[in-house]
């Protein structure tokens, strides 16, 4: 039996899997949390175990270094300790033999960043740089370069480089990888001149296991503005943001990007000592973890929508041509497959509306029904909401408590709920929160479709489609389209062993395409959620009731979200 | 010491109140729950006592007769007890001797009807009709005869009495005393033909105390659509909504509409013996609830808007000149004190709003709190909302929660609120909440003041000004005007035995006019609300957004309440 590893990084803790390479079969998986976490009031750190003699860590406790608000930080040792604790789990658990461990692939949050020095080594464990916060891993959710997202988006239309934000649905996020690195320079600029590289996490954790330095096609297109056809942007659009960002990509990047499922290289010595797999055994460039779960999902062609349904949702999609779609978060050719543009789309807010309505307006006479039944208040409400009617509670919402990502691309959006009366339940504004994430999805869809990126069937993973069948009903009647769900309950971590034996190749037991891998190592569940047609009917009602509050509040005819919002950061202080 | 006693009868209870008439001190009171309180469900009743040999009561705990949704009745027995249990236990309590009582007053839920034999014998006290619901006092939160009202309003357009309705905010409400009317004609016509008298309960009660039949100027003017100038619609109006109707008014009501704290007449010896008061005490014409508040808040003059605030708010305005102003509930000469024009409007839904909040909406971690601590859930809210600024919450609300009163007019409309976000808790919903019911006194406010009916004060009644300040304060932000609070703490009861007061007069040891009676009986407390300019600032800031979207929702710019709730009632079949 061939195996192989994925390492799946999340935001709090990184997992491996080991499968099953004939089958993609799950035999065992291990996780450990990272002993920092996210940083994000003041800068401390466990020290945790060095990763080599040449890191000298900080002593104490960290420091009393305040970070500014929406500042996230993460301890790139951390990434390490998670190779080092959980693949030798995952190999004692699987008696695999590492021998039989053809390839390694891994996952990650992006974009999360980092400035290294040239060989690599983080400047956060280098004692001289250590007490700069801006020496640290930047997390995804660290939003604090939004003063240089918004010059970012300004100057590259006024300077003619409007064409390169319409693949990313007309404006580049705080959250991404330029953004970052110019708030680096900004606030830091001696951090921003130390550092020989500035790279994805995902890309630094494969240097890490191979000892090469390399750069995936879907972080460099999705976060860092790389086009296959056209590269980065040129070094004029740079010198207008910043003349001292002029030569970034030269000084402090690295212009090869690899396809997905390439290999970067070989397992060294040390990351075999921390392992215990065998030195050389293959490493497929780095990946990001809603865009490895397509293939994970069985999706490698065209007219299927993957949602990784958590928190947010992240809307995937393979097409056939490179089209501009509005308000997605990227089209990138390679992005999720070789050779195919992906396409992917986002919701900002799903499960976690559902946490804070469970937690801010859930009555107390609900919370003991739940206890007495032994069941949990999600439980208790998803069963009391499915008792309702679609349209029977008159509640409809907008699923903006985190602003909108895709189709509108606002963070300063707020929600909002209209039909009240003396007489609603909490379920039924429970429902109406679901049913408006329902919305906002066909919305995606319906956007994608009107060009020319067509979608007949959405597959679901993630944490949702398990805990909520009410929710994927709702998505199926709102919808109009059947929703499947892959068999891999770890859906990053076996993308990311596909990958991994897509690097190890067809003659060492793998395969040569991610598309063979996901036929043989990728399976749908049998059951499947099938829209009624009912309950569609009166849902294309209220979606059209919706569309016309969307656009009232979303496209600027009444703004009255964004003017709160800013009497309420006005009022606050 | 001369006394008065005022009864105010409310929706479960009735109230007694004894007072000194030279300086309106409350010198006792007591309070009678109706044995039978509200029938709503199904069509049963305790017998209670009879109130004389010729009635015959139901032998059974009622009938099976189901009613349906919207129903509302009362039993008029019920009133009777209030006289019998609470004017002894006032007299006893206060030790007045009846001699010293001048006047009684009353004032009543409006508007809340009944058909009754010409003695004044209710229909329901006669075995023959005691088992059909007709035969009951429909109370004032009857709905069942929104048809009716809804064809009347469309008649009375298309007949050309329109207006008649523009001195109702140009519709007639269901709850009013023809809709009723009609629609005993309509389901029971039996019922009609056998009712002798259509009248108001509250002079009934009257009726009851005298042995004389009266009516009033304000529930004639409020709720039958009397006119002082022009008197009740013509024949021809009722002729056009069903030709049985039309001679209606010399047929089944009266011609002779009383001016308020005119003398009904004296008390009858069974009144005596029901009361313990003397015979011949002066009894005054019957009035409502709200409107014999205003005098009892000091206010007889233009400027000063009374405020009954409770589950709902009722304003009392008193103005110089007839004005017609949009979606108020009526404007009626003689019909808060003589001789002035007397202006209502309303908000459906205030205090109702905070307590399907508190029921609905609020986690069981601050229930705990509250009962750790040892307040109510109410003043725990109150407190983390006084904490925070005004605009500090982003959130807005339309407090249409039980549809919208004035100025809209209009029941379809429900609840919107928006601005929430992940971090949004509990307690800014609350003052959302608040703040909403205070924009819509705002534009009621605002509306009197653009048509001719100059407001520059609030006085505060009801529940609501004693248990939440916060409110207050809010309140007076938002409106920009001072808030003032009577010290009257029964203030429908206290304005009751003012009327008692001026029916008994001067002579007496009364008052000629209720504006005397006012002037010596009612005052005003030290405590105010004075508006606070930088919030009102704010405010202003809040309301211009509140008024854009209640224009945007409420005057057909987006009917989707409408849509919504239309839909709802089709989904829940």
């Amino acid at each position: 039996m061939k195996c192989a590893v994925g390492v799946d990084f999340g935001t709090l803790s990184g997992r491996a899997v080991i499968v099953d390479v004939s089958n993609g079969k799950e035999l065992a998986t291990a996780v450990h949390e990272y002993r920092n976490g996210v940083i994000d009031e003041y800068l401390r750190y466990s020290p945790g175990s060095s990763i080599s003699s040449r890191i000298s860590y900080g002593t104490g406790p960290g420091t009393n270094i305040r970070l500014e608000p929406d500042w996230a930080l993460q301890d790139p040792n951390d990434y390490i300790e998670v190779f080092k604790n959980t693949i030798p789990a995952v190999l004692k658990e699987s008696a695999v033999d590492p021998a039989d461990v053809i390839g390694v692939g891994i996952d990650f949050t992006a974009c999360t960043m980092l400035p290294t020095r040239a060989d690599g080594t983080p400047l956060c464990f280098l004692s001289e740089w250590r007490d700069n916060p801006h020496s640290w891993v930047k997390l995804w959710k660290h939003h604090a370069a939004q003063p240089e997202a918004n010059q970012l988006n300004t100057i590259a239309r006024q300077a003619g480089f409007g064409n390169i934000l319409d693949r990313y649905g007309g404006k580049i996020s705080s959250e991404w990888f330029f953004p970052k690195v110019w708030q680096i320079l900004n606030e830091a600029p001696e951090v921003y001149t130390a550092a020989d590289r500035m790279l994805e996490a995902a890309d630094w954790v494969v240097w890490q296991l191979t000892g090469v330095e390399t750069r995936n096609s879907c972080t460099a297109g999705y976060k860092a503005m790389w086009s296959k056809t056209e590269g980065f942007p040129p070094a004029a659009f740079f010198k207008a943001l910043d003349p001292r960002l002029e030569n970034i990509v030269d000084e402090k990047m690295k212009r090869d990007i690899l396809p997905l499922g390439a290999r970067a290289g070989g397992i060294t010595e040390q990351a075999a000592q921390w392992t215990g797999l065998k030195v050389g055994t293959a490493v497929a460039v780095a990946n990001v973890d809603a865009h490895v779960a397509v293939p994970a999902a069985t999706v490698t062609e065209s007219g299927r929508m993957v949602m990784i349904m958590g928190t947010s949702i992240c809307h995937m999609v393979i097409g056939e041509s490179e089209e501009i779609v509005p308000g997605m978060c990227g089209v990138v050719m390679d992005g999720i497959i070789p050779d195919k543009p992906g396409f992917e789309a986002g919701q900002s807010c799903v499960g976690d509306n559902f946490q804070w309505f469970t937690e801010t307006c859930v009555p107390e006479t609900y919370e003991k029904e739940a206890r007495q039944r032994g069941i949990s208040i999600h439980q208790l409400l998803e069963e009391k909401a499915a008792a309702q009617k679609p349209g029977a509670s008159g509640l409809l919402a907008l699923d903006w408590w985190n602003g909108n990502r895709s189709v509108l691309v606002d963070v300063d959006l707020t929600g909002m709920m209209l039909g009240m009366t003396l007489l609603t339940k909490p379920e039924e504004i429970y429902r109406a929160l679901i049913e408006s994430t329902a919305y906002g999805t066909r919305l995606i869809v319906e956007t994608f479709q009107k060009n020319n990126v067509p979608i007949r069937e959405l597959v679901a993973t993630g944490g949702l489609p398990d805990r909520n069948k009410l929710l994927m009903q709702i998505y199926a009647d709102v919808t109009g389209l059947p929703i499947y769900i892959p068999e891999a309950t770890q859906i990053g971590a076996v993308g990311s062993a596909m990958h991994g034996a897509v690097a190890a190749g067809s003659a060492a037991g793998g395969y040569d395409t991610i598309i063979d891998a996901s036929l043989n190592m990728a399976h749908l569940r049998e059951e499947s959620y099938q829209p009624i047609a009912e309950n569609k009917a009166i849902y294309d009602k209220l979606f059209a009731e919706y569309v016309t509050l969307h656009d009232y509040f979303g496209r600027g005819e009444n703004d009255v979200m964004k003017r709160l919002k800013a009497l309420k950061i006005r009022c606050s202080q």
